[in-house]
């Protein structure tokens, strides 16, 4: 292990980020018994400066965190806890993430580019799971796999023709369409896309 | 404008997120007058508790931070910075982030689900700005777009394949077949993987 620099009341900051997402989870605080309580357990165990206690995330609520990976920064006074969230809520509010509005109070819409793919995946699991009659999705589901089979391949054409073309705004349009379609036929099929990105990064040095 | 919490020497931690690729490039301070300078020029500004001064990222190495959005977490003494990193360099020792290291101090090589599509692409440029002789992606890229587009269209056919066929592994290996070439032809078209996934994302409610 690391020398951590710990500040002067024994403590250290983390940043807890979704490992599937990248979405920044929570920020909070670790001593050195919660940081090896982590690591002996695999769960994700912070110090409350109120309490002035360790707390293990989600022990009573069942919203745990699975650590997947710990990184130091260069200084090394600051953590990175890479998490698998349980429930996929970790704020005490009950949002998903603890940093759920902008600068100025509003509750952030936003889907930043890196999380574009997971969550939206969630929300094509939701739309299903609901069988929410209104939904494109959901209609499209009900049609069956060959159906969505069919517009995966019509819109991987499509995409051919506008990369092809060269002009952006038609490359741009294709390729979400059919990265969508991709998206419901790997929902269909019970593969996560996180699954398919694992591998594609397996094949490459970075 | 919150009412946020700065501790008692007037300081808020702030996580600096990578806007396309969701990597974590700092961690570091604010008081209220580096907050409001980085409202105000759109650039991150912090507090430097050892220097005990104002800094402007990347004022002297050019590796600036453009600050796309800034969100607050739940108890209001946290922030995060979400920004475009200049030179794709945020630490002080060169590296493109600062927790490029394990908690048992070995250099992270491990590409994280999110990031994978950004990331790639960045490779994908680099072997072929290098004019990498050995690089499969350099000699394809020798071949001509048509080649590159043949390859695409090859490996969308054979992940419907394997996407009527239902097993995971073939899957996961097709659609990574397919994902690469897509980001190669991307790069032939000068259109970052980002923007097709801004495009994406702004189709759905998250």
């Amino acid at each position: 292990m690391m020398n951590l620099k710990f500040n002067q009341e024994g403590l250290i900051p983390v940043i807890v980020q979704d490992y599937k997402t990248g979405e920044i989870r929570m920020f909070a605080w670790a001593n050195q018994e919660a940081l090896e309580k982590t690591l002996q357990t695999g769960y994700a165990h912070y110090y409350s400066r109120s309490r002035r206690s360790i707390w293990k995330k989600g022990e009573t609520s069942g919203e745990l965190q699975r650590v997947v990976e710990i990184r130091v920064d260069c200084d090394e006074d600051a953590l990175l806890y890479i998490v698998e969230q349980e429930k996929n809520i970790a704020c005490h509010t009950g949002e998903r993430n603890c940093f759920f509005r902008g600068i100025d109070g509003e509750k952030v819409k936003k889907v930043l580019p890196f999380e574009t793919l997971q969550r939206l995946q969630e929300v094509i699991k939701s739309r299903i799971e609901e069988k929410r009659e209104n939904s494109y999705t959901y209609k499209l589901y009900t049609q069956g796999e060959d159906r969505v089979l069919q517009k995966f391949g019509e819109e991987a054409v499509e995409s051919l023709i506008a990369l092809k073309n060269g002009e952006k705004e038609p490359i741009k349009a294709e390729l979400s369409d059919m990265l969508y379609h991709m998206l419901l036929m790997l929902t269909i099929k019970n593969v996560d896309v996180c699954e398919v990105l694992e591998e594609l990064a397996s094949r490459f040095k970075g």
